[in-house]
Parts: structure tokens; C-alpha cells; sequence
């Protein structure tokens, strides 16, 4: 089997939120097509991913370097050691081969975002989802038929924060969510406490309420905050520092808060350092977003990395509220997965085959990824290999 | 003022060299003109800079978001307080407001750029070469007529490496060279001993040696490595190791011999957790590249956290021989500029004014960078804005 055609393309995200730190209205990501020679049904088989947002499209790399030197590669070298499939593995340490050490970020991205959309191939030609493949080779051989789920949100931006912010936690409970992920640190004390009270009313009994906080502070307004925060029991304070400010992420854990971090950390080299120099302990959630850094396969050496930091697998909630995250979730045995429910155009939300009840969600059943049904998504997507 | 257009293209630098990690053959750079509607001489001024390389091209970023966000931007914003010149640093800024923390290296080369094509337009509309503008604003304000200059090469792939390195070593001394700078770490200990021994026989008396070992190690390699060539009073070891293995770089400073780092660090951020971390006191020479890492702009963040590290400007060599590294050194009083003579195409060397004699280069006289005096390369960079 070969690779036949490689396509990405730039699209904008069409959002209008803001979080404590960034303004998103510019926000693009890029969505790539792997298109084989394999044929199903009467059609190749091809391999859809788009590289999360938050970090712009990474369509730079992948035509200038990674695209040409994928298709330029003897195909054979490519193949598990049978010959019958692709080994994403083995194609990332190939395309790595002419880079330098070190500015991951450079990278992580375009190749994360290819290597999800090969490991979406891997598991089409083994005809089962993609958590049963990541579970059979990596995970505990048994398949959840849920996992726990989260919702993301609560951004800023609104004329009326507080009201608003009802209104979308209600939403949330109506929809069956019970976790949730507020954004916070990016106005007056005094206003997010009124939003955290309004948040807290409203999830069920045993819902619990992370906050994210982007980065938004030095170690010393880091832990003023924690300390400040500390008496509603939250579930964890994310981003408190900027993510190289391991001593602010220290000072902030202190305080006996739980932390969460690892969306703008690119790679198992990335979050090594993290753990070494954050020196948190048991107290820390991470949360690696696939397609950002170095894809499935680099999730795979970070989660090594967090294990002989010492850090659980059920310590560890993807960034991304999308299917790739969600495979990884069921496949690998993590924490959770995150949920996005409308904030980022047609990259919102899971597939139609995901059911939310009680705060878990239900798996897909479609071979690969699943991004077929998705409809809005994979309009955008299947365009490419017009 | 205004900037009235930003043209970037990639082209290839046309290197057939490899260093102990990474085959160069495939290399690419970007370079940038900033054209502005300031009138001299009956033409506009442009700015020019390119994005060094080892690292590719980075005309993504410049293509999807700061171009765009550059000419989206009042032009008033980006004056100095007088009105009369750019502001370099209030213009990175601006492109920095919707980026998130972290990541630095997807974003720091394209910013980088740009910001060096800036600071080229600054000392044009001043009339004066970039080195006395740097010099006036954050340096001594006394000119240097010379600066220390070593030369660097000896890469791997000739068919009889110390017979070519030893040719390659006499045209550096001939050329008026006295220290010098080779590939070591990716052949055979015995081998890189005889080639280390052929650089040192030919150096004049009084020329230091220094080893690039292109991240080849960790920790425990890199410490034998040190120990074994430590005899030899070599100038410096550089990237013993991968630049963010900090652990690694404290080991094999240990064994006392001096450390250098920083090409694959990228911004102040990377450098003040590698000054942190990799605890080398003052036993380190830091190597950033401008253009690598957010530009002149970026050079004097990075030069505050050094000093805060108690890490002297005279222990700072850029990265990179070439104009840009040629003015940061002279204008700032750091330690020495990098030379490379063949090996990078158009790229190579640096303009027609400077002169290379006993050690030390001469500096440039145009306005500006003054990439205007090296004929190969300005053939291409104005073929940007025809």
C-alpha cells in the first residue's frame, strides 16, 4: 500500500470569544486529507484531521517540508513489520530526520495533525474505531462503552456576564453534562466570583467546576488568586502561569489547589521539563492536545513521560473537545475527555454517534475517527479530495 | 510614515553539508522586504532580513497572520513617540496580541524576521548603519571600528575529512581568521581527535578552538565526550546536548570545560529557564539568532535575562554569520560574531565593507543592515519588490 495524495488547507474557525488573555476572532486551523491507495467499498481510503485551534494553522510545514517528504519516501519503509498497514511511528521518526533539536512548536503541530490522520487510516484498514485499535495495542485490551466527559466554556465577551453565563451552564445540565470548565482570571475579582457562585448553583449535586485561567498571571497574583478561589473546593485551576514559568506553576500548587497545564506545552521533551521543574507531585492535571503536539504518536511518548514523573494516566484530560481526543480518552484509559459545545464553528462538538447522558459520552462506532458523521466537518473535509 | 507592503518568499540556501544530527541538503530560509512610503535618494526605503537557517523557511506565520495584522494596523500605532521612525518593539507587541503563551518557536522566526527588516528600515530613515543605532540606543554609544570574529565550517561528508578539513583550516587562516569553530560528535572519538588535532596545528598561535557537537549526546555521552577532548583546552563545547535536556548541560559543565548554547532557543523565555535549570554559572557563552528568536527586539529581552543570570554581554556570540548578527554584536559590545565563509550559498559571508584581519571584522558602512553591499544575496532580495 501507498500514500497517493496529500491535502491540507487553511480555514478560519468563525469565533467570537475571548478568553483572559487572547482575543480568538482571527483564529484558523488547518484540516489535512491522506488520501491511500487502499480501496473500501469501491473507494479509497483516506485519513481526515484538522490540528485543534488556539495555536493558527500550521499549513506552512506540512507544504514546505513534511507533505513532499512523506510522498517522496519509499513507500515500504513506511509499513508495519506485516506490510498490510501504515506504522504512524515510524513515519514520524522518518519525517523528523532532517530536523534540528529543540522549537518543537515549529513542528508538533503540522506533523501531530498528519499523524492523526494516519492513525485515522490505520484503523480503517483494521475496519474498528479508533479507541478499540489504541486499546488493543496500547491500553487495556477492554473496550468502555463511555467516558467520562466535560464541558468547556463560559468565555468571556458577553454584555451581561453573569446572566449569560446561566444560561449557557443551563444548557450544559440540560444536555446531560455535569462537569464543567469555566473561563476565569481575565476580570475583576469580584466578577468571578459572581460567575463561579452562578456556575456552581447550577451544576447538579456532584458536578464539579475546573477554572481556566490562560495564563493570565505572574506566580505572585497566581497564587493570590488560588488562595482567594480556594474555599469553593474547585475541581482545578488551569493555566495559572505561562506554561515555561515552571516556578509560578510551584508557587500556585502550593497553595494545595489542583493544577492543570499542558496545552501549550509541544511534546514529551515539553512536558518532561514541566514535570521536573513544576515539581507538583500527585497535584497536577495534564492535558496534551494531540494534533498540537506530535499527534497520537507523541501522545504515546508523553504519556511514558508522565508515568515516570509519576503522573497516572487518570491525571491525564486531552486538550480539544473533539473525536481524536476522544479515542485517545477510551483507547488509552485517561481521565476524560473535554466537550466544546458551540463556540468553534463546524470543529464544535463530537460526531452524531456521541451521546451525552450523566455526564459521560457514548463512543463512535465508525471505523477510523468517525469524522464521516460529522457532517458540518466533514463537508469541509471530504472538499479536499475534490 | 507607513509600511505599504511586506513580500516573503522561500527559497533554497543550496547546502550540501551535514553536522553530527541533521543532513542540510533539503535546507531552506525566508527572506522579507518591508517596503515603506519614506522617500530617499527618489525611492522608498525598504527593510530587508532573512531567517538565518538549520530551522527552514517560516513563511507560514508571515503569510496567515502577521503580514496581514502588520498592514491591518494604524500606522500611527507603530511610530516612535516623535512620529518620525518605527518602533520595532511597540510593533512586536501588536503582533503578539493574539497569540497565546508558550510555543514560541512557531511564531519567534517569522516575528523575528520581520522585526529585523524593521530594524534595518529604523537605521536607514536615520541615515546611519544599524550597529551605531543600537550602539546610540542600548549600548555603550562609543563605535567600535572592529569587532572579534571566528570563523565556523568543518562539517562532516568529505570522502577524506582531515585531509579537507585541514585545507579548509589553512584557507581560514589565510582569509585572516584566529579562532575557529568545528562539526565534532558524529564520527568515531578517534576520528574527531585527528581532526581536532589538524585545526589545532594549523590555528595560529594564540587561535582558539571551539566544537560544535550539534545536540548529539545526553548526559552521560556528553560527560565522557567533555572529559575525553578536555586535554585539548578547547574554546567551547557546543549543544553537548538537546537544549532543553538543562540536566545534561549542568552534567557536562561539571567536568569544567566551557558550554555554549542557545540556536535552538527561542526567545528570552527558553533562555532564562536554560540559564535556570542548566546551572552553568559562568561557564556559558549564549548563542541566540535574531532572526530566530523575535528579532534585534528579541536579542535585547534575551540579553536583560542574561544579565539577570549574571551572564555578561562578552559572553554572548550570536548565532548566525551574517549582517545581522555583525550589528548586533558591534552595537551591543557583545563577545564576537560568527563567520561562515562557503558553506550556506547566497547566504554565506557577509557584505563587500567588511574586511577580516587578524581575528577582528571590520564594520559595515551603509545605512542600515547593508545587505545592499553583498551582490548574491541583494540580487535576490530586491527581486522581492520588482
Amino acid at each position: 500500500m501507498r500514500i497517493t495524495r496529500v491535502i491540507e488547507r487553511t480555514i478560519k474557525v468563525e469565533s467570537k470569544i475571548r478568553n483572559a488573555r487572547v482575543d480568538l476572532s482571527e483564529m484558523t486551523a488547518t484540516i489535512v486529507a491522506v488520501v491511500t491507495d487502499v480501496i473500501q467499498e469501491g473507494r479509497p481510503v483516506v485519513g481526515y484531521a484538522f490540528n485543534s485551534y488556539g495555536r493558527y494553522a500550521c499549513g506552512g510545514p506540512l507544504r514546505e517540508r513534511f507533505i513532499p517528504r512523506l510522498l517522496a519516501t519509499e513507500p515500504e519503509s513506511f509499513l508495519d513489520d506485516e506490510g498490510t498497514n501504515l506504522d504512524p511511528p515510524r513515519i514520524l521518526a522518518s519525517l523528523l530526520a532532517r530536523e534540528k533539536a529543540g522549537g518543537h512548536a515549529e513542528r508538533s503541530m503540522a506533523l501531530g495533525t498528519l499523524d492523526c490522520a494516519l492513525w485515522d487510516i490505520v484503523a480503517k484498514i483494521e475496519c474498528c474505531p479508533l479507541y478499540q485499535v489504541l486499546s488493543d495495542r496500547f491500553g487495556t485490551g477492554r473496550s468502555a462503552t463511555t467516558v467520562p466527559v466535560y464541558v468547556g466554556g463560559g468565555f468571556y465577551g458577553a454584555e451581561d456576564p453573569v446572566a449569560t453565563l446561566r444560561d449557557e451552564v443551563s444548557r450544559w445540565v440540560d444536555a446531560g453534562y455535569r462537569d464543567a470548565k469555566i473561563k476565569a482570571g481575565g476580570v475583576s475579582l469580584d466578577l468571578d466570583r459572581k460567575r463561579i457562585e452562578a456556575a456552581l448553583d447550577l451544576l447538579p449535586s456532584g458536578g464539579r467546576l475546573a477554572l481556566d485561567l490562560s495564563c493570565a498571571f505572574d506566580a505572585q497574583a497566581g497564587v493570590a488568586f488560588a488562595k482567594d478561589v480556594k474555599p469553593y473546593g474547585l475541581w482545578w485551576l488551569e493555566e495559572p502561569c505561562d506554561p515555561l514559568d515552571y516556578d509560578g506553576y510551584h508557587a500556585v500548587g502550593e497553595t494545595g489547589v489542583g493544577i492543570a497545564g499542558g496545552e501549550n506545552l509541544f511534546g514529551a521533551r515539553e512536558f518532561d521539563n514541566f514535570l521536573r521543574y513544576a515539581r507538583l507531585g500527585s497535584n497536577i492535571v495534564l492535558q496534551p492536545d494531540p494534533p498540537l503536539a506530535y499527534g497520537i504518536t507523541g501522545l504515546l511518548d508523553i504519556l511514558s513521560t508522565a508515568q515516570t514523573h509519576g503522573v497516572p494516566h487518570a491525571s491525564i484530560y486531552p486538550h480539544g473537545g473533539n473525536l481524536m481526543s476522544l479515542h485517545a480518552v477510551a483507547g488509552l484509559g485517561l481521565g476524560g475527555v473535554e466537550a466544546y459545545l458551540e463556540q468553534f464553528g463546524v470543529f464544535s462538538g463530537f460526531s452524531h454517534e456521541v451521546r451525552i447522558a450523566d455526564g459521560r459520552a457514548t463512543l463512535p462506532a465508525l471505523p477510523g475517527i468517525g469524522f464521516e458523521a460529522q457532517p458540518a466537518l466533514y463537508a469541509v473535509m471530504s472538499d479536499l479530495i475534490r
